[in-house]
């Protein structure tokens, strides 16, 4: 059996983290094995690299530096974990994945679209994502939200004990933001078939249920 | 005025770092100004990817994320040491630059090509070496070499405190330095204005004539 690769893509704040543990124990009650992930991070190696990029000066790191960073996070993370949990057919939910990366040194970074695409075309290979759901949502909306979560102290967002200065790309200002938004529209508007546009600002329940809908009708759970 | 960068690369214990060394004197006695700087390094973000990619298990990193890391590194170099010195006119020697990444992740890691040089030339972009000398070995002896010097804990060869255990890469076996060692060969032949094979079993005063002549023949130190 055929694993299923599902990404969740979105601004900070735009509450994906919740969707995920919702969504896990759905299709686990189907009967799902389900492995919940993130970007940057989810093995050893990539948790390392998370470390280096998302704390300290919002400039501590090129945006050169930081895709290529990602990618090198994104290789051991798919090499470890996301290509062997799809081989032995389990569903894979991962916070972030390729089009952050678009979004936040493409969009946001202004780097070259083409320099992005060959990198990520030679990490990730075949595994692009079956399912893409882009969380959109107005980035100060977004930002508000994950600026509370920081000054709680719990802004992982994956209930490993928040690091409450994970906070370096939120630092990054609203003009950088609205370019990192405008890149996750246009990927849905291009690649409908893998990429679903989620409207962020509904009512949690609304969401959740928006994300079920496009699932079933692809034939999820099954 | 324009400044100068010449490169130093080939397999471990070739004798790089004492020719830097006795390169930089003698330049700085025709009245330049030389930095001498080292990848993967030389700036505090290159210094800690470092870290991550020369000690540990052989495969704790795959020849991808090596790769990656290793060009993330050398992009902040790059940024912040390399290209403002040049600026400033200065001469910049560096032990192991764009060459190495080719020979042991494209050579040793078996990498495509093709790839490692679409990567390449998004960071490097216009900052290609003048001169790059490449160090030509026979892997048994430089290997031998290095390995006497972590030994004696000073394997750094930058006079920095040697880290005896920064040997990751030494340890990958005869196979692997062996395709290190033909994709050096190729690189200078297939660039012979930029690239200068060095027989490295000479003593090290004959290298050093012959690093000088090859210098004075483009109008170096001038």
């Amino acid at each position: 059996m055929a694993g299923l690769f599902i990404t969740f893509d979105g601004l900070e704040g735009s509450g994906k983290s919740t969707q995920i543990q919702r969504l896990k124990e759905w299709l686990e009650q189907a009967g799902h094995e389900v492995v919940a992930t993130r970007e940057p991070g989810g093995t050893d190696n990539a948790e390392t690299l998370r470390n280096l990029l998302v704390s300290g000066d919002t400039a501590a790191w090129s945006p050169v530096s930081e895709c290529l960073i990602m990618n090198a996070a994104r290789s051991d993370h798919l090499e470890r974990l996301i290509r062997p949990a799809l081989a032995e057919g389990k569903i894979v939910l991962c916070d972030r994945f390729m089009d952050s990366t678009r979004a936040y040194q493409g969009g946001g970074g202004k780097l070259p679209m083409a320099d992005i695409l060959a990198i990520e075309r030679s990490v990730v290979g075949e595994t692009v994502p079956d399912v893409t759901f882009l969380f959109d949502l107005d980035p100060a909306i977004g930002l508000g939200r994950a600026g509370k979560r920081n000054a709680g102290h719990d802004n992982s967002g994956h209930g490993e004990g928040g690091q409450a200065s994970e906070d370096r790309f939120e630092r990054k200002g609203p003009e950088y933001h609205a370019a990192v938004r405008d890149v996750f529209r246009q990927i849905a508007t291009d690649e409908p078939d893998r990429c679903i546009l989620i409207d962020a600002a509904l009512p949690i329940d609304s969401v959740t249920l928006a994300l079920h809908k496009a699932l079933q009708s692809r034939g999820i759970p099954g």
